[in-house]
């Protein structure tokens, strides 16, 4: 058994090759660059990690972690044309250094590659690519969601919910369970990992969105508060919106409104009157045990869970 | 053994259904307007056709000719908001209609929908989706070098060529031989399918340069003229600056830069004074004979090969 770290550096190492052709240089440089800057490949590793729980590792599932990680990047390029994003891990996203119409093009041949790597599964192939299809559709649901409730005044936890379900958890949750699958997973395991992994992207959703509004400036990667300044639907705003008393939601609502250099300021100072940051641990709280209930349902002696446990930690129990 | 126009209107039936979930109605209305605007459905009855070559047309044939025609949708939506067209098939593009983030989703769940019906492919499902993922990179590749080349003062004809074979052919010769393979050919008629499809669809395309030019205006669908008030690269306009005289080549590339009234004609006369229109039907009768003498060499008695010569006629040797 491998640890979460191991298995992130040898994913890392295995994935750092040349996915495509030299030519045309105008469609595949682009892909390759976006390949090239990184991203912390979580999710294949996840994969690795649902399939060594069961057995060693598989040829088939490097070949699933890497059509999962070629996916997610498909998703990042087209969602960051989607968002007009200028930068994608500090760096120029694909369409504001090669244009929109390439973006676009670069996606689609990130995923169709996603494909060949599936291709390459023997026995389970249907299985497996019966979830991965599955799973992208609901990944592009969650997406189009997205946009529609950032054009929404207003928008219930339940909807946000499964937005968030769609467009982070179900990757999460299928990358497991792919994994799984391969590794030989009974139907009761398997579905088991599957809800581990929905539950913890929740709850990782949840740390995210608690973060960027209350993590210390000095240890959070981004500028505390962005979410704040962009108006961006969080838990929080969704929460605070709907448990405000009036005056406090009518000072939030004409904050919104407003672009002030207090404005992250004022605004959390109504998210802590409204107990959004408790609440918004508790919720994580809440999921997180339901993912580690999970954990335990699956019929495994535990000493081999413990890799998916430091996995749990290091997503979702992140101090700062 | 069905003739070309009956498989078009049995495939056209049993094509229209609806193909995406009723939720959510943002993501799923746009895909199933898209399909519904119609479309000749020329692709996928090559996979049933190619099918019905070999054996008695089988269920894992409608199933591939569905994800063809599905992935035909996907690069018509990404490609309409590529080139900003507004109208496809005389009816509203779906970024037109409904935006350019949606309309680059609904491509991607078309895609992603395809995937799923190459998934109901029985045991040539890897040879199927090897040949399936090829063919889409060839697509993407072909769209890329389009965009390439419109940047770009002059191409060489070979470099168009090639390009119009990624943009246009391969689905062609990909199709039938899809279709072939799952009736069991051989691999040498499987590469001769192939060949008649790669070939044909070059001769289909010089054919639609010259009508666009040369066609009569009463049987011709869309105006004549629409690619040289465009200045769009084709067969023609590439050949004219390849072989007009010094002289001709000025006045060519004096018309290129601007657009008075009477610039589709004054083109047409430096492409008929340099010989354009004969040139191209040697050109498509080049490729043409080619297709055919691939079609010969298909191992099969030549009187269950007649929907294919059917649909060639269909696609080249129109009068107007």
């Amino acid at each position: 058994m491998q640890s979460f770290t191991q298995l992130v550096s040898d994913f890392s190492t295995y994935f750092n090759i040349k996915h495509f052709p030299v030519e045309p240089a105008s469609l595949y440089h682009p892909s390759d660059y976006f390949l090239n800057i990184g991203g912390k490949r979580i999710r294949p590793v996840m994969c690795l990690m649902g399939n060594e729980l069961f057995d060693t590792i598989s040829d088939d599932a490097w070949h699933v972690a890497t059509a999962i990680e070629l996916f997610h990047n498909f998703t990042l390029i087209h969602d960051d044309i989607m968002d007009r994003a200028p930068l994608r891990r500090g760096m120029q996203t694909v369409h504001e250094k090669f244009g929109e119409n390439t973006a676009l093009l670069a996606g689609d041949v990130m995923l169709i590659k996603a494909y060949e790597h599936i291709n390459k599964v023997g026995k389970h192939i249907h299985r497996i690519m019966n979830l991965f299809n599955k799973t992208a559709s609901q990944v592009c649901e969650g997406q189009q969601l997205d946009m529609d409730f950032e054009k929404m005044p207003e928008v219930a936890l339940d909807d946000y919910l499964h937005m968030i379900e769609l467009k982070t958890s179900v990757l999460i949750a299928a990358s497991l369970q792919m994994g799984a699958i391969l590794g030989g997973a009974g139907e009761g395991s398997a579905g088991h990992i599957y809800e581990f992994g929905r539950n913890l992207g929740i709850a990782f959703q949840v740390q995210d969105d608690y973060l960027d509004a209350f993590g210390d400036p000095g240890k959070f990667g981004k500028q505390v508060g962005g979410d704040i300044t962009a108006n961006k639907k969080t838990f929080l705003l969704i929460h605070a919106l709907a448990v405000a008393s009036l005056e406090d939601k009518v000072s939030l609502l004409q904050q919104l409104a407003t672009n002030e250099p207090d404005k992250v300021e004022k605004v959390l100072a109504i998210f802590k009157k409204c107990g959004v940051d408790e609440w918004a641990m508790q919720l994580k709280d809440k999921y997180l045990s339901t993912a580690y209930q999970h954990l335990d349902d699956i019929a495994v002696v535990s000493s081999r869970k413990a890799s998916l446990t430091e996995l749990a930690k290091f997503l979702v129990q992140r101090e700062y």
